[in-house]
């Protein structure tokens, strides 16, 4: 194959994939919709991201800068478009952030022709991902982050230190990157900016966490609010989703999504982290605040909302499904998560569905014989209505 | 589709699970058969345990409690039907166990109308799973499985403690709980009951461990007797089928299946589990005992019996094999195993073909010179009866 003809091929190819037709899987759960193909893969990263192109500094056309995933994308709805802002990450294993959209919020989506360049104000920050957006109400869009940075303090190589890195645009184009978040937790991730001034302050979901890794004494998913964002300083965090034993945030939890705002309340959802055999397993799983208290949870279904399956369960990090962006648009609810660190998929469902999940599902009875008796009350139930022997 | 057009679909897919003819698949060692599809999924969960069928309570037909998996199955073969009990895992992760029945030992298990309610005599128990049947010769059928509390003497979320619960039962139907076994180690999994006394006494094997996921020093599976089975308690275990460095029982190993008796021995089908970058690996391996002394072993071939294949080493918790029932009838010996904790297949043989197996399969030779040394014996012996050069 002559240079011209394999880059024609590169190219072709790339196309195919952005303009691939998603369709509805025969997933069915009634809850929300799965789509046959995911929405974002390394597939999706323009080809002039990682091949050099000229004949002469590249005659075999090798991929110089070659990209290993794309995946916990943050979203919103902009201009028009459906926006994720992917976490990409090189072969180098370092992640950046990048746009991507469609007019569709299931396929289409296509890479802007450059990452986004965050404002570098940080010299020891080493890696940044999983942006979460927010439109707030003092009408910027908001992008928190991780930050991370090798731990000074310890001898150990691999040993890291996470916080909340905060940016600020009005057009996705440019960026002012305001100061890192500061709590009185060492360290800290999965944080999300609520859309609403709560008191007249700007208000986070955080999670404190001992170590990079494990959360410790960390109790779970909190809430709390500074006065000036361009000086964030949180005081005080509010427990307000927790770890619990043997339940499907038994290890750790974190905020995903944005909240969305309904009549009946904030719909958040977040994930939560079990130990297994073969590593830490990730769920999605929802909860729904009080309008007036956003320290009170009004419903909190047991269990999961959103379990990796299929070609989900495998990836550079297997078992895992993540999101950190959602998009509300006339009732219409677009989940983007992320399997196994490896590409990103839509959920589809509505914000009645949601609803009605989230208040009409039974909470965690937390004991085998509670749940067995929760269950039999469901099959007692049906066994009737579908005039079934009992 | 309307909720009535949703329901019939619903029922039809699972009717479809059901019917399913499996077949044997191209797996082919001379020692057993394994089979196109797995014999228990969460597909084969009743949809009247998962959704409300209520159009005015449920009006977009959503499950309301879902079902993760069905994995780790106790057998038995009763009322001229083959039984399986399987560990059913709730999308809260709690497990319950439930009687799926078939004519067939490899196809066409359905569940009962509803899961078992064991007596729930221990307030503390979460969490309950991998029951071992055994129809003893006292004329009750037993049940032995794990059950966990939380260890309220640690400050850790997460720490368990996990023991022996023991129900017995005539019919599969009405169960009565006995206390939980006790020995001398703080904690017990994978008990299994022998069908016979001995010297008048129940006999278990037991599998003592240190901690809660790691056997620490906890040598493998042991023997141990008690006089009353209503007041269990065994004074002394010993040591039968132990740990030993770089086989496949270095991490841990467990009683499997009951044993299963024949002129020459109890075949017994147990676990064994080493560590890996990707977490534990477990796969099973067989070992028989002496008929006139329970704790001598008369054979245990090297290596394992059975690892993953194909789609068996991912799921849940990716890369594990395990088996905690088999059933014997006229010589034929179906191994109900699950793979990667969400499903359960089956594996088809004979006792003669498991004994041959047993005896004449080399032991382990420890070492990498000595298994070299193993094997070019075979080969040099084949060479010349296949008449090619040497």
């Amino acid at each position: 194959m002559t240079f011209n003809e394999n880059k024609n091929r590169i190219f072709s190819d790339y196309e195919e994939i952005i303009n691939r037709k998603n369709s509805i899987s025969d997933f069915n759960n009634g809850i929300f919709l799965r789509y046959n193909n995911p929405v974002l893969t390394s597939g999706h990263i323009p080809p002039f991201w990682k091949y050099d192109f000229c004949e002469e500094t590249n005659p075999y056309l090798m991929e110089r800068l070659g990209v290993n995933a794309v995946f916990n994308a943050g979203a919103i709805y902009f201009n028009d478009k459906y926006c994720l802002i992917a976490r990409v990450e090189g072969n180098d294993r370092k992640s950046f952030f990048a746009i991507a959209e469609s007019d569709s919020p299931t396929e289409g989506f296509r890479f802007r022709n450059h990452p986004i360049i965050l404002p570098d104000t940080c010299p020891e920050e080493t890696n940044v991902y999983d942006m979460r957006l927010t439109l707030h109400e003092d009408g910027y869009i908001y992008g928190v982050f991780c930050s991370e940075s090798k731990d000074i303090n310890s001898r150990n190589l691999s040993d890291a230190c996470a916080s909340a890195g905060i940016v600020r645009t009005k057009d996705l184009d440019n960026w002012e990157r305001l100061p890192n978040l500061i709590t009185k937790s060492s360290q800290q991730r999965n944080v999300t900016l609520h859309p609403e001034f709560v008191d007249g302050k700007y208000a986070f979901y955080t999670r404190p966490q001992d170590g990079f890794i494990f959360a410790g004494d960390g109790g779970g998913i909190c809430f709390g609010v500074c006065s000036d964002i361009t000086n964030p300083v949180i005081e005080n965090e509010v427990l307000l989703s927790e770890r619990r034993y043997h339940t499907i945030t038994e290890e750790k939890n974190g905020e995903g999504a944005t909240v969305i705002k309904t009549e009946k309340g904030y719909i958040h959802i977040a994930h939560g982290v079990r130990n297994t055999a073969a590593g830490l397993r990730y769920v999605i799983y929802l909860y729904v605040t009080d309008l007036n208290c956003n320290t009170k949870i009004i419903a909190q279904p047991g269990g999961y909302l959103l379990a990796p399956i299929g070609e989900e369960r495998v990836g550079d990090v297997s078992n895992v499904v993540f999101t950190n962006g959602a998009i509300e648009k006339d009732g219409n609810v677009y989940i983007y998560y992320a399997s196994s660190d490896t590409r990103v998929h839509v959920a589809s469902t509505t914000t009645e569905r949601l609803l009605d999940y989230a208040f009409n599902t039974p909470k965690d009875a937390m004991r085998s014989a509670d749940c067995v008796r929760q269950r039999n009350l469901l099959i007692t139930k049906n066994l009737k209505l579908l005039t079934l022997e009992d």
